[in-house]
């Protein structure tokens, strides 16, 4: 089974080709692009690239994923439109992964629950939290927006990483976290392919699948401002 | 300044599109692809698709750099060919950089001393060691191949990668190593033109820099069978 995986949720944008053999993903080829202007203008000519890299024709992919948020409101709805356009045009199904699971996919075993942050702009960040090593990541926490040291409310082991981390890494220093801050991965089309074959393989894909992932702030606290 | 790596070190190739903006080096379009045949007839057509894909005129590149090894053997050779005639042909300078040196970069910050370790097969791995964080990593020990657990001789703490590391994680636990075995980034190419752009600004671009990395059984104990 063939499939490729959109990603343009950030300003790292990014399309992943990933062949399942006997169900397990194999990584075949993978673009990255800084995304400046308009995300929609990009990403069709950079599937197109792609797949004649790979020397995949179109015809041959079997599904479509795309990253369905938090993250770039129009990035996420210019993926999420580009694989329904190529699934109901071709009847092949179409997987919506959140972009949080995939950082945690992307950044594999951890010694603690991974905990991805996304800068989500005025001082919040996008989190939620996942077992230390399932792949698929397993949620331990859905996925919420609001202040960053809301990502500390459990105290027990965790690894934050992640532009959200990065960008608030004094106000976690001085909310008292001494854990660490790792680095993220650049690109998260892969693991977002990866996701999905998992799902389809499962047959886990649901009927929303294709909605922007709209997060609501964080129930521990919800800030007043 | 525009620059270009190319990396066809392993199986995994990647060329990644970099501009040093005050010195400091942006990534601004990546390419990685699974190398199932020939690396030759591959890498051309995959760095015209990410100039394109970055709207880079081939002309508006001002240096080249390609991964020197060690790794496949023809890989590093086709790789370094292509930078040399291109760099030939535009009279713009042309920058090897060390797989282990771009594997360094590419994992980042580190706990300890950075030890990545590529498969050299028959039971071998290449490895080197480099500094916890600098960027580009620091060498403290030049690469060697030779047994796996020629990576422990140095006690204090380090930190082992790549797949050299994955592939013979029995024999180095058996030998009484407990410390991290890290996932390393897939691709190398970004890290390495990140290096290269450091090497071009501090002016500190060898003589040798196009001829393949050779690299000899460690000091330490040269196995005999």
């Amino acid at each position: 089974m063939r499939l490729v995986a959109i990603d343009a949720s950030t300003w790292w944008g990014g399309v992943a080709l990933v062949e399942l053999v006997d169900g397990d993903p194999k990584l075949v080829a993978e673009i990255g692009v800084h995304i400046e202007g308009s995300h929609a203008a990009r990403l069709l000519p950079v599937l197109e690239s792609l797949l004649a890299i790979a020397s995949w024709p179109r015809s041959s992919l079997d599904a479509y994923a795309a990253v369905r948020g938090p993250g770039s409101f129009t990035g996420v709805r210019v993926a999420l439109g580009l694989v329904s356009g190529l699934s109901l045009s071709t009847g092949r199904p179409c997987v919506g992964v959140g972009t949080l699971d995939a950082m945690a996919e992307a950044f594999g075993p951890a010694a603690g629950d991974r905990v991805p942050l996304l800068d989500a702009g005025r001082g919040d960040v996008y989190g939620a939290r996942f077992d230390p090593s399932g792949t698929p990541p397993k949620e331990l926490r859905p996925a919420w927006v609001g202040d960053p040291v809301l990502a500390l409310e459990r105290g027990d082991a965790a690894v934050l990483f992640g532009e959200g981390a990065r960008v608030h890494e004094k106000r976690l220093r001085d909310a008292g976290y001494s854990g660490p801050i790792a680095r993220a991965a650049t690109s998260v089309a892969a693991a977002a392919g990866r996701i999905a074959g998992a799902k389809l393989v499962a047959g886990n894909v649901g009927v929303d699948e294709l909605a922007p992932l709209y997060v609501r702030p964080a129930d521990a606290k919800v800030r007043t401002r």
